[in-house]
């Protein structure tokens, strides 16, 4: 196992930072890094918000569902899908540019996906701690008018960037064997019943015998309630149509 | 720069691979090195197939849309945005499951990307070169057919892994300064302009004069049809319905 994928074996999230900042020469170079990441077509649809403001970090804070790290961390980046740009791009040269379809949505959530891991994995081979913060999508709408968001712009999660005051246990995953099929889709209820028994025991060691949990039953609150079901129209106001 | 930051940086995708295979055991460890991203709510909404059927790899190249190293690559991996095993996971505990939600469909594809990220990296890091392929989205419901792929389970995109027999260069990305915004959106057409430029000089050095292209004028293809027009009806199709 070489010195890099030991790095990203060793990812956790980071959710107490010390006071200590991050240069601004290395941001960038977390985020240019971010940008060498594999892009659609070359298309780099996204756009980064480096969210300084305390008085908006705090708000983010708030409307991420009360996540003090997102004010205290070193920095909070809010990584946006930005179809914008490079539309508007393609119509200054002329082209009769369509809009909304389900495909693009797509394309500039995984392209500011891919960037964005990549910014994770150059801040953690740095000493820096992340935690990304799917929370900014309870209040989207709001993130967005924070941000002075335009349409064909929408945020897709944030991240905390500091150094890290806490060292966290590294969570389980499922086994490779789950994830990884040969050639075709299988079942994978065996391995899933193992894993659930691995973050049984998990849970337990960490609270002296007291939660009695497993992966299994945690993903009801996930399931059981349509979470943040104001997505689509949100996205269909940004100007993702889904077509 | 540390190693893992010119690691990232030095990223090409690579389209010809040497005869040479990934031993199965380094293919798991990269596997294993995706599963470490971070994950919303710990769900792990992903799969990966890996294609060895000979025949499969080369239809699926042409499916791509004549993809040849999609059959050459030493590995072709398809990752798949998984909803099937975590909420079916969720119904055993007794929980009534919603499906079919927007959030849903982004929690799925962002857990995928940030997963497949870390195994381009896991492969880079070790002297491999890959390459995404977004094309098998020209025929999705085929390239499911083929994977068996089961409801709830949609096919993102693929990746060629091996033993790189090129060296591209690496192609520019925009400037830094065009993505990463100080606390609101706001404009970047200058900056368009000036990698505008960059890209134009960039594709006639390579050609020896010949080709008068540059990044605005390369989107027209992307956004002057409506591209992938399917998406929408296939991934309501896989119980996808982005209510």
């Amino acid at each position: 196992m070489n010195a890099t994928i030991e790095l990203l074996k060793s990812h956790r999230s980071i959710r107490k930072f010390t006071e200590q900042k991050i240069p601004h020469e290395l941001l960038l170079e977390l985020v240019r890094a971010g940008q060498s990441a594999a892009t659609s077509s070359h298309v780099q649809a996204y756009s980064v918000i480096h969210v300084k403001n305390p008085t908006n970090r705090q708000k983010i804070a708030e409307l991420a569902g009360g996540q003090a790290y997102v004010a205290d961390a070193s920095d909070f980046l809010v990584f946006c899908a930005d179809m914008k740009r490079p539309t508007e791009a393609s119509e200054r040269t002329g082209a009769n540019v369509v809009r909304g379809m389900t495909e693009q949505l797509l394309v500039a959530s995984v392209d500011t996906a891919l960037m964005a891991q990549n910014v994770a994995v150059a801040a953690e081979s740095e000493g820096l701690g992340i935690c990304y913060i799917g929370g900014i999508r309870n209040n989207p709408q709001a993130v967005s008018d924070l941000l002075h968001l335009p349409e064909h712009v929408y945020p897709v999660f944030g991240m905390c960037i500091g150094y890290p005051a806490q060292t966290p246990d590294i969570k389980p995953r499922l086994p490779v064997e789950a994830i990884l099929k040969e050639d075709v889709y299988d079942d994978d209820q065996q391995q899933v019943a193992a894993f659930d028994d691995t973050m049984h025991r998990y849970y337990r060691e960490r609270s002296g015998g007291n939660k009695d949990a497993d992966w299994s039953h945690n993903l009801t609150p996930l399931f059981d309630t349509k979470l943040r079901p104001h997505m689509r129209d949100f996205l269909i106001e940004r100007g993702f149509e889904m077509k």
